[in-house]
C-alpha cells in the first residue's frame, strides 16, 4: 500500500426533506450571500428551487440565481458565474443539481478568488482556495457533492478537463434519495454506470497488497448490481435511491482508493465522446470501459479474475484464468445492457471517422503530454484501438 | 434507511515515517502547548515519544509529557491531566498510543474546557466542546483515531462507560503501521478482534434496506479474514498491518454504519469483563461476541446466514438456513481461536460467581436503565445467560 493522505470534511445530511434545512447549513458554513446555481427547468418546475429559496429566507440569507447549467457543463457559464459572483459580493455557491451543476459550481467558487482565468486549474493548476461550496443533490452520480474534483467542457475546441483541490471538497451536502423519483430511467442508468466507472478506474492498479480497497470497492459494486436495477426499474423507490446516492458518494470520496494508484484513462477517453456528442457521460462510459477492459485484460489477468469471481460470481477456471476475467466483462457489458446502457459507437452516435482526432486529442490535447492511465499507459495508437472496439 | 448525518473531519495521514511530521500537524490544527498523552514505557524505549518530541519541537512548540495510560484506561489520570493541562495552559491534546491512550486524551480534551465532572460525560451528556485532538497511532483496533467515542474506566466502582460527541472526532491522526512492528502477537490479534466487533455491532440491525452498508461491513470483515492473521503471525510485515489499520479506522469512523439501528450490547456485556479482570478489550470481545450470536440468532435467521454466506463462505442450507446461521457462528470462533483469542469464561480468567454482579451492572448501572442492545433488547436474565453460555 502506498502512504496517502486523506480528508474528506464534508458534512453529508442524509434522507428526506433534507433541502428544507439548506439556509440552517449554508449559515453554518458561513455564508451571507449566496448564489444558488442549477440546470434545468426540472428543479423550477418541481418545486425544488422554491424549497431551497424559502429556507435560505428563513435564515435572512440573500441570493442569486443562475440556472441553465447543462449535461456536460460549459465554460461559458462559469465565466458568466464569476462575474456574477464578483458584482454581488457572493460568498457561498450553492449547487442545486446534479454533477454538471456542482462541478460548475466548483468551477466559480474558485474562480471568483483567482486573478486569472479559471481555466488554469483545468490545466493542471491546484485549486487552494475557494468560495464555501454546498450541494442539493438531485442524482446519485458523478460524486461530486463528496470529492475534490470538477469537470468542464472548454467551450473553445469542446474538450473537457478535470480540476482539483481540497478546497473544492464542499462544506455540506445534502442528499435526498426522494429528489431521484422523478427522473428518466435513461438518466439513473447513467449515473449507476458513471459510479460503477468510478470504483473500476479505482480498482485497476498496479500497487500491490491492497485487500481492504480492493473489498471496499467490491463491496460497493456487489451493493449496485443489486441497487442499481431497482433504481433504474422502479422510479420512485425510495430504498433503492438511497443506497444507490450513499454508494456514489462512497465510490467516490476515496475512502475506498486510498493508497493505491488509480487509473482513469477510460474517464479520458469517455470525455472525448461527450465533449464531441454531447452524450451523457454515464452513456459514454458504458460503450468506453468494457472495451478498455478488453483491450488491458492480459496486464493483469488475475486482478480481472478476481473481480469476475467476486463481483459477478463467475466461477474460476483455474485451468484457463483468461476465461474467468473475460467472463466477468461480458458480464458487465451484459449488465450495463440490461439497465438500458448503449454498448457501442452506433447507439451513443458517435462516429468511426472522429476515431482519429478524438484519440489525438485525448493524448495529445490541452495539458496532456502523449499518453494517458496507469494501469495501461496508453498512448494514442492504444486509444485508437479501444475506441474501434467499440465500433 | 434511516436519515442520517455524517461527518468525519478527521485529517488522516497514513505511511511510513508520518509521526516525524507531527509537529507541522499540531500547528496546522491550532495548537501551540501540547499535552502529549501516551501510555506504557514501551512508546519510550522505542524512541517514538522522542521522534515526537523532535518534531514539535522543530515548529518551536512547547509541550508537556503525561504518561502511564493504562489498557481500559482509568478516571484517574484522566483528572491528573485535566489539571496538569490547566496549570500549563495546554491548547492541544496529542495521544500517542492505542485506544486507551486515545480515549484517555479525549477525555481530558473535553474536561479542561468544562467546569462540572469530567465524568458527566460518561453519563450521558454529549460532548461540545473539546480541545482539539491529534492521535500518533500504534495499534489498530479501538477506531478512537477516526471516531467521536471514549471509553473510560471509573475507578470509584471500576466499570466502563462511553462518551461521545462531534467535539471528539481528532483534528489529525496520524497511522503508521510501521508503529505495529514491534507488538506482541496477542495485542495484535486483540485488535484485530475489536476491529471486527466494530463491524458486526453495526451489522446486526433492524433497519431494512441498507445493501450499500452491509455491502461495506462484509467487505471490511473480509479483508480482515486475510489480512488479520497474517498482521498477528507475521510481525513487522508492513502490508498485513497496513492493510488492518485502515480496516480499523473505516470500521469505526462510521461511514458503514449510517442510516442503521446498531446493536453495542455486546460491547456492554465486554465492558463488566474488562472492568472486572482487567482484561484486554478485544480478548473479552472474543470470548463475548460468539455467545451473544448464539442467544440472539434466533430473532434474525436471514441475517445471521447472509453474513455466513458472503464473509465466512458457509454454503447456504436452503431447507434449514439455521444450520448455516449457526456454521457462520462456528466459524467466527474458530477464526479467533486460529489467532490465539480466548474463547471462555476460563481461558480469559473470569468467574463464574461474578455473573450475577455483572449482568446487574451491565443493565441497571450507572446511567443505565434495565436494558441493552436494539437488534436484541436485553434484560438482566438474558445478560445472565449470555455469560452462562461463556462458561
Amino acid at each position: 500500500m502506498n502512504n496517502f493522505t486523506f480528508y474528506s470534511p464534508t458534512y453529508f445530511i442524509f434522507g428526506r426533506d433534507g433541502e428544507k434545512n439548506t439556509g440552517k447549513y449554508v449559515k453554518r458554513f458561513g455564508g451571507s450571500r449566496v448564489l444558488i446555481h442549477y440546470g434545468g427547468s426540472s428543479a423550477l418546475r418541481s418545486g425544488l428551487i422554491d424549497r431551497v429559496k424559502a429556507s435560505l429566507e428563513r435564515e435572512g440569507l440573500e441570493y442569486v440565481l443562475l440556472g441553465g447549467v447543462k449535461p456536460n457543463p460549459r465554460s461559458g457559464l462559469v465565466y458568466k458565474g464569476i462575474e456574477l459572483c464578483r458584482r454581488e459580493k457572493v460568498d457561498f455557491v450553492l449547487a442545486v443539481g446534479g454533477g454538471s451543476a456542482i462541478d460548475s459550481s466548483k468551477a466559480i467558487a474558485a474562480g471568483v478568488l483567482y486573478d486569472g482565468d479559471f481555466w488554469d486549474f483545468y490545466q493542471g493548476r491546484a485549486v487552494t482556495e475557494a468560495l464555501p461550496i454546498g450541494t442539493v443533490l438531485t442524482i446519485a452520480a458523478a460524486g461530486s457533492e463528496g470529492s475534490p474534483d470538477s469537470v468542464i467542457t472548454n467551450e473553445n475546441g469542446m474538450f473537457k478537463r478535470g480540476g482539483h483541490g481540497e478546497a473544492l471538497r464542499p462544506a455540506f451536502s445534502i442528499l435526498n434519495p426522494e429528489l431521484m423519483g422523478t427522473l428518466p430511467k435513461y438518466q439513473v442508468a447513467c449515473g449507476v454506470t458513471d459510479i460503477m466507472a468510478h470504483l473500476l478506474e479505482r480498482y485497476f492498479t498496479t500497487t500491490e497488497e491492497v485487500e481492504v480497497t480492493d473489498r471496499l470497492i467490491e463491496g460497493l459494486l456487489l451493493a449496485m448490481l443489486r441497487e442499481g436495477p431497482r433504481a433504474v426499474n422502479e422510479p420512485g423507490n425510495y430504498e433503492a435511491a438511497a443506497n444507490v446516492m450513499w454508494a456514489g458518494t462512497m465510490a467516490h470520496n476515496n475512502s475506498c482508493g486510498v493508497g493505491r494508484t488509480q487509473d482513469w484513462a477510460s474517464h479520458d477517453i469517455e470525455h472525448e465522446l461527450s465533449a464531441l456528442y454531447d452524450c451523457a457521460h454515464g452513456a459514454g462510459l458504458a460503450v468506453v470501459f468494457p472495451a478498455w477492459m478488453r483491450y488491458n485484460m492480459s496486464r493483469d489477468i488475475k486482478r480481472f479474475a478476481q473481480l469476475a469471481v467476486r463481483v459477478w460470481g463467475c466461477q474460476m477456471d483455474f485451468a484457463r484464468p483468461e476465461n474467468t476475467a473475460e467472463a466477468g466483462i461480458e458480464a458487465f457489458r451484459s449488465f450495463l445492457k440490461s439497465i438500458g446502457m448503449p454498448t457501442n459507437f452506433k447507439e451513443l452516435g458517435a462516429k468511426e471517422e472522429d476515431i482519429e482526432k478524438m484519440a489525438r486529442t485525448a493524448c495529445w490535447g490541452d495539458g496532456r503530454s502523449g499518453t494517458i492511465g496507469t494501469f495501461a499507459e496508453l498512448g494514442e495508437k492504444d486509444v485508437r484501438e479501444i475506441y474501434r472496439l467499440m465500433l
